[in-house]
């Protein structure tokens, strides 16, 4: 990321179309999205992973706009979109999900040009994530518990499917019937009961 | 509309929010819809009203940032919006439909700082519609069907009613059948030939 202290020159090299500070505030308030979702993963310990992620949306005929976004933050990509919904054309995606891209540019950048629609609270949301992975609480029974809660109230996310299973196994059920998924993340909630995080 | 020539301090007082030029383009690249729809009109003396409109939707809880563009721009109401949808919210409309506001306001606005999204065609098409108006066009037969043909381009619209029913009517179909709406139309139509716009 480049020109920090301008809204006049910003991104792309001189040959390409280059976008002010205000015009990726504006569009993002629009057509942005700040996400956590959580998905069951076999290879992490808990056997969860929080996978935040920046992404703007836009019909194939808008597609060199994600392109300059991709160039203005200078990380995340340009996917083709699998969902094509009822648009006549197909989707593309901006999208940035190395953890290491989202806490170095895409947080600073909206902490330092805030957005200016209700997406704002959205991004809070996301910062505090953010923030509580960079404290390694999301490899934490604890931790990844305080992030489904944020990530819940989300942009109008239905209940996170990590905090309905382990309500749904509670200790005084069976252990049989428990989703094998949610195992190792019992363990370890009973293992011990103060609130620090534990890092694994 | 004020402070034209600055991207820093624009619209609204000191106590308001303020927005940048480059934060109104790139919300409007996401969010803003330049349409021309034509309605009938029992006091137009064609029967059909063409009322090109700029608008933003937003829920409820971004509401503050269109009454920032209200200010923004000097022109235009928010009003709340009939239609619900899926939304969880109530939803509010920012829209601009004086001609005035539109010929020497928003036009001007869009034309001296592009969108950058494919949404700029559409645009055009708009600024083409408005420049028609201008000429009076809107009020003359041919004028009003050139006027359809570029609004039905515009926003994936279905095809214009008014060029559908003109075309299903025929001059070789029974006169008896015909849309009352369509009958100054068609007879102001028959009266004459030529290619240039007759002003009414």
């Amino acid at each position: 990321m480049r020109g920090m202290g301008s809204d006049n020159v910003w991104g792309a090299d001189n040959q390409q179309e280059r976008l002010s500070i205000g015009w990726v505030v504006g569009f993002v308030d629009g057509e942005g999205c700040f996400s956590c979702p959580i998905y069951r993963c076999d290879v992490m310990t808990l056997g969860w992973q929080v996978r935040p992620e920046f992404a703007v949306v836009q019909g194939a005929s808008s597609k060199d706009v994600l392109e300059d976004l991709q160039r203005f933050f200078g990380c995340g990509r340009v996917f083709r979109n699998r969902r094509h919904d009822n648009h006549r054309e197909d989707l593309f995606r901006y999208c940035v999900q190395r953890y290491g891209d989202l806490r170095d540019v895409v947080v600073p950048f909206f902490q330092e040009y805030p957005l200016k629609t209700s997406k704002r609270y959205n991004f809070e949301r996301f910062v505090q994530v953010v923030e509580l992975m960079s404290l390694r609480r999301h490899l934490s029974v604890e931790g990844i518990i305080e992030i489904a809660e944020i990530a819940q109230t989300m942009n109008h996310r239905k209940p996170s499917e990590l905090l309905r299973i382990l309500r749904d196994h509670t200790p005084a059920l069976s252990q049989s019937g428990e989703d094998e998924m949610v195992r190792p993340l019992r363990r370890r909630r009973e293992a011990g009961g103060n609130d620090q995080p534990r890092l694994i």
